[in-house]
């Protein structure tokens, strides 16, 4: 049975989160942005309450807005809003610095918990970012670590022994959308003692990642993507609560001390999750972030998870029916749940095809080899910008068009 | 001989750089400011902008933000219009993270350029969250450091000696402004073979800190100060030219890649200074620190150390002329080359004096035991402004009120 443009349209009339994509801009020339993956779109109310923070508190109450503002606590603040899209703990998730930097962070943070231990699976096919800063940190531990990388479409299951301290992973592969089990690969990892530590940028915001039922006991996060935050977002960090307090902070910096303003000199953790914050936070992009964070706090995120589910079904079905045409295949894995936050669809095209599918009016990304990314979000996708963006798919590639385009190696998160 | 409120209306009529004051809003309650240690005021162009930001940029073009706007460049982009005012080179400054993490990147990375010596060397009075990051690197180094920290007012130069890696000081005290002779302190580290490494935040923007000159081999510092890069803004790091392709970076990611978008697994470092980048900009918080570093751009930075010179030393005149009352004091050094952005004023009411003085319409800050910070910004306070504060800080003393004041200990920037 073949799925019409007016079933799109049917499935848009009874989705209970269509009034939330009225709390997004929509794009005025009708492009569909399949870029939930990269920056996802803007809040309505984030203009006005980035003016507000620059009129009321920049201006209006200058450094008086440390004390007088809620600055200080937006780390914990939007990390309590952040954690029921990721199924944390409340207090348990904090916003601040990188991804990348808190990956570091807690890497090393969980290197120090398994003291006897000297190794670390990760794979080939993780963010290679992720793999850079693992690298980086096991110089600075005089490369006194095993980086053990599984080769892609290995098990990364058998590589976790009883000399492995830490099971670093993107939750959701970055080329592929393949999704690991994170229950199951988090179990793994403890049965052979050792922590587990996810990346889910990918994930979060579109998939359900329940690192509390899950037993995680690390996470970090990119806000930029599916969370909304903005581009160039304050990234998260999760630490399970039964760690917060043995595990010591490693970038100690101000804002994680026992005691920030009474000046002491010698360093005093925090207790709880506030250890892992170091420097002043980022104000001005935690209130563009907040702005999205205020959205996701008034949904049920299962209703999102599920409707972003169906989005990416409905990729499948499109795809599977021909309606992109016959030199397109799927990428991605055809189980949903281990699908993360978009589809690929491959296409030897490659760039060109994404260059071509752009001026067609509908924004995807490329990665190397052939992957072209349909990053969908349950807050602003509605099914006919699916329906839409695979079929001008079809057509540019139908038309020859894409042959045209100018290739170049996007350079573009 | 005394000078009058009309003395400082007449400085005001000739100073050179009094039309740099207009680009910045004006509070319009009267209240003065004396913030810039803290944050430094907004720049009128900064809602617009970001604004501009978000509508054009997040809406309009959100992923490929990435590829057909500014944003990756913006921590070079950015660096270099830092570089004028700290007296770097081309090419040498970038804005990234916090000066917390930025130190550590820092500390660590001069710390693997001596690997034979076991001495980092700092100073108790240095600013807390510097003690901090040196404590956590130490730890993360296995604590195979020493960190020799000289008390208060002892000489720092007789401590470094051939066993020092790194000499590691802020420029400037950040409870009495004392500053540092950056060029005499950097020359004692170079005679004995140690690298310096300056946190330059409370000094650059108000008074020179020229780390070329000075042959400075690192340094980093706030961007929300002096700067005016807006509350919780991206801080900057510079290595010296001679130094950037030999420093390993320590946080190694993506942004740091020689080639960031092949995505390569191995991390290889960009040449120069690209490589201390790690995770992805803010781009938000970037677009307000510009709309700053875009009026120092247009500026004399020389005139701009001239005008804060005569500013502080207009305070300095006022007090000893007992404008403020016999109770006060100066508690930073009496020659200006000795001094860092801001005056302190001492006075045994401590917070309570500075509650006090924030009823009046002065808002300062106060570091414990009794200092009461005046922090002095070149581009937006006038001489004026600075007779009136001190008048009404003579007010608040002789009228008893700083006694009623709600005394807390401020927990503020």
């Amino acid at each position: 049975m073949t799925v019409t443009r007016d079933d799109c349209l049917a499935f848009d009339a009874k989705d209970p989160l269509a009034a939330v994509a009225a709390e997004f801009e929509v794009p005025k020339d009708g492009t569909i942005y399949l870029d939930a993956n990269s920056v996802g779109a803007m809040p309505r109310s984030a203009p006005e309450r980035l003016t507000r923070l620059l009129l009321d508190g920049w201006h209006g109450l200058r450094r008086r807005g440390w004390s007088e503002s809620d600055w200080l606590s937006a780390p914990r603040r939007l990390g309590d809003k952040v954690a029921p899209v990721i199924g944390a703990e409340p207090g348990s998730v904090v916003i601040c610095d990188t991804t990348s930097v808190n990956l570091y962070k807690l890497l090393i943070g969980a290197l120090r918990l398994r003291p006897d231990r000297r190794t670390i699976v990760s794979e080939r096919a993780n963010f290679p970012s992720d793999l850079y800063v693992m690298q980086g940190a096991n110089a600075v531990l005089d490369n006194r670590y095993r980086l053990k990388l599984v080769e892609d479409g290995k098990s990364v299951a058998e590589a976790v022994d009883d000399d492995t301290a830490v099971l670093a992973l993107s939750t959701v592969d970055f080329r592929s959308s393949f999704r690991h089990d994170i229950a199951a690969m988090t179990r793994r990892a403890h049965e052979c003692g050792a922590l587990a530590l996810w990346d889910l940028s990918h994930a979060a915001g579109a998939v359900p990642t329940n690192v509390a039922d899950n037993r995680v006991d690390l996470a970090v996060g990119c806000g930029y993507k599916y969370l909304c935050g903005g581009p160039g977002a304050p990234a998260y960090l999760y630490v399970a609560p039964a760690l917060q307090d043995d595990i010591q902070p490693v970038l100690t910096g101000w804002m994680g001390h026992a005691a920030t303003f009474e000046f002491d000199i010698e360093y005093r953790p925090a207790p709880g999750i506030d250890r892992q914050l170091c420097g002043t936070p980022s104000v001005i992009a935690s209130a563009a972030m907040e702005a999205a964070l205020d959205v996701w706090a008034k949904l049920d995120v299962a209703r999102a998870f599920a409707k972003h589910r169906a989005l990416s079904e409905l990729v499948v079905t499109l795809v599977d029916q021909g309606l992109a045409g016959p030199e397109v295949g799927i990428g991605s894995p055809s189980d949903p749940d281990s699908r993360g936050g978009f589809v690929a669809l491959r296409h030897a095209g490659g760039a060109a095809v994404v260059a071509a599918l752009g001026e067609a009016g509908v924004v995807a990304s490329f990665r190397p080899p052939d992957s072209v990314r349909f990053g969908l979000s349950p807050l602003y996708h509605r099914y006919i910008d699916v329906y839409d963006a695979v079929e001008r798919l079809g057509g540019v590639l139908q038309s020859g068009v894409w042959k045209e385009a100018r290739y170049s190696r996007e350079k573009a998160i």
